[in-house]
């Protein structure tokens, strides 16, 4: 008996962005799926994660990881239902995270797909706190970070995905925590709904001077998610043997050439051997994938408890991608980006 | 009975430099030293380290140590011996090793004195391989650097104190080794002596290729003690996972500004967050001082059995301290520069 013909709607890159994304560089389209093979599984996407680094999956500029392919369905982590199964670790309705892209259903063998933890307030959770943005600040912050009770930690994309749980757990570990984020609704937000002791906002002229006063202990710890003006006005506040766990620069990521001079460079080697500062790129998965179990551990307890909240900002409809992932890298979203794709994802 | 009066001859800051210093920062100076009071003794200087940190010493820019005052002694690390003792821990004849400064004596309480490990074949060696130079590149490499077979491993200033005893350790442990050096005859000393791999003249005009072409694997750990264009060479090749110990950057000691833009800072984050790099700074004393013992367990039967060996240039007389110095800035010494104060000092 012949299958019923599933129709996949998916965005895919049309031309690398020079600096900032725009809707061109984008295509939705309809595509017919192939039959399923044997071992595969039909996934139907719920909610897609729009995150920053894909930004650099736009070009091809050198990086850790293969660009998206002119004509290739965009990259990204998805929560999807399994709407058939012809692979026996998998039945339909299983709610399971993969990278599957941009599109409305995904056909796969298998591999590399989680289950969604249960219990959740909403499935999209495993895109966020308890995805890899959530890992990503859970792991940055105690390998990289080691943070001790009564030190100063400061985040910037506060209100953010990964900057807003840096924030609370460190605040669980007793440090004294100053995010940054845009605009007075964020950080109001940050620091009465997420308990930071206090939150600057980056658009203030007087930005470096309030960022100093907030911390006038010194930085022990800076979680850098942003690059930019928040790294240059930490820089002096650095104190000896601080760490900056480095895991995304977003304020970088348009940039189509280098700032003007002076060269900074020296500065920033003259503060890291006189203050003896680490620094430390990584890629959670890539680095840390080994550690998935133990942070599972760690943080849904957290969640579930309502000691790390976590604020999603909910964008309907797959068409919508382009414009909120463009917003995104302009700090329009307020928490965590996800579009809900299929309309009954919440069900 | 009335003790012989004792005459310190010192070097003195005059004045800070602007720049390279120059010998009219400098003075040498003779006066009468006290007498000695119980608890102290009265050490005479055998031999007088003169390291690049020292310059960083002479600026009153805020730095991880505070500068040394107008009209002070130069500060520094020599081998003394006991000349009288009114301490019950020392007798006279006891070789030590102190901050005890540019000074023929020293008049001090016995704090923070170390005793020169016997069976070396001179005692200098004390302010070299088995002191502070050595342990910087022997924690540096083994903590931050954390070495692994199979490797590559760059460090400049290779026939130096630091980067001699890295590259060296390092094959060791079994790593590819590349060094770089100012000239061909420290060239020729690094590979055939030392045993490096290959060892590039930054002087040549084609330095950034060379090293390139001798790192054909990539760069897995950069032993930052020199900064400007090794740095900028080693940055594009650094592998994934590189880490940077970073314990100096002679190349820019002297410079009174900013080279000029682009600014490359957001240059080194993005590689930073790319190549997942960690970079840390560090002062072995303050950060590695309690492992001292470990160091001279691991590094003391390397230098005996001549698996680690080690150059001295040694300068006879105080007086030539101040030209020393600035010619150690310039690259003008061939191994560990180290003053011989006392014409007896070998005896």
């Amino acid at each position: 008996m012949p299958q019923t013909l599933t129709l996949n709607q998916r965005v895919v890159l049309v031309s690398r962005p020079e600096g900032a994304p725009v809707p061109e560089n984008f295509r939705l389209e309809r595509v017919a799926l192939p039959e399923l093979a044997d071992g595969q599984v039909l996934l139907k996407t719920l909610y897609l994660s729009l995150d920053p680094y894909m930004r650099g999956r736009m070009s091809d500029a050198p990086s850790y990881a293969a660009p998206v392919e002119i004509d290739e369905v965009m990259t990204g982590g998805a929560v999807s239902r399994v709407e058939r199964s012809l692979n026996p670790k998998f039945q339909e309705g299983d709610l399971v995270v993969g990278a599957t892209g941009w599109q409305s259903h995904c056909i796969c063998d298998g591999r590399n797909l989680i289950p969604v933890p249960s219990g959740l307030p909403s499935p999209s959770m495993a895109l966020g706190v308890l995805g890899m943005p959530g890992m990503t600040a859970y792991m940055g912050l105690m390998d990289i970070g080691q943070p001790k009770a009564g030190e100063t930690l400061v985040v910037g994309a506060a209100s953010g995905a990964v900057g807003s749980v840096v924030g609370q757990v460190a605040k669980l570990k007793g440090l004294r925590v100053v995010g940054v984020a845009g605009g007075a609704d964020k950080c109001r937000y940050v620091v009465e709904e997420l308990g930071f002791d206090a939150c600057i906002d980056h658009k203030s002229p007087d930005f470096a001077d309030e960022l100093a006063q907030a911390c006038f202990k010194g930085v022990d710890i800076y979680f850098e998610n942003v690059g930019g003006k928040v790294f240059d006005g930490v820089l002096p506040l650095l104190n000896p043997r601080a760490r900056i766990p480095l895991c995304g620069l977003i304020a970088q990521y348009n940039a189509q050439a280098l700032p003007p001079g002076p060269d900074r460079l020296p500065l920033l080697q003259r503060t890291l051997l006189t203050k003896r500062v680490r620094i430390q790129g990584f890629i959670v998965f890539d680095d840390y994938g080994d550690r998935h179990p133990e942070f599972i551990k760690a943080m849904a307890p957290w969640v579930r408890e309502g000691k790390v909240k976590f604020k999603e900002d909910v964008v309907e409809g797959l068409e919508q991608a382009p414009e909120a992932f463009i917003g995104l890298l302009e700090g329009r979203n307020f928490g965590k980006l996800v579009v809900k794709v299929a309309p009954d994802a919440s069900i």
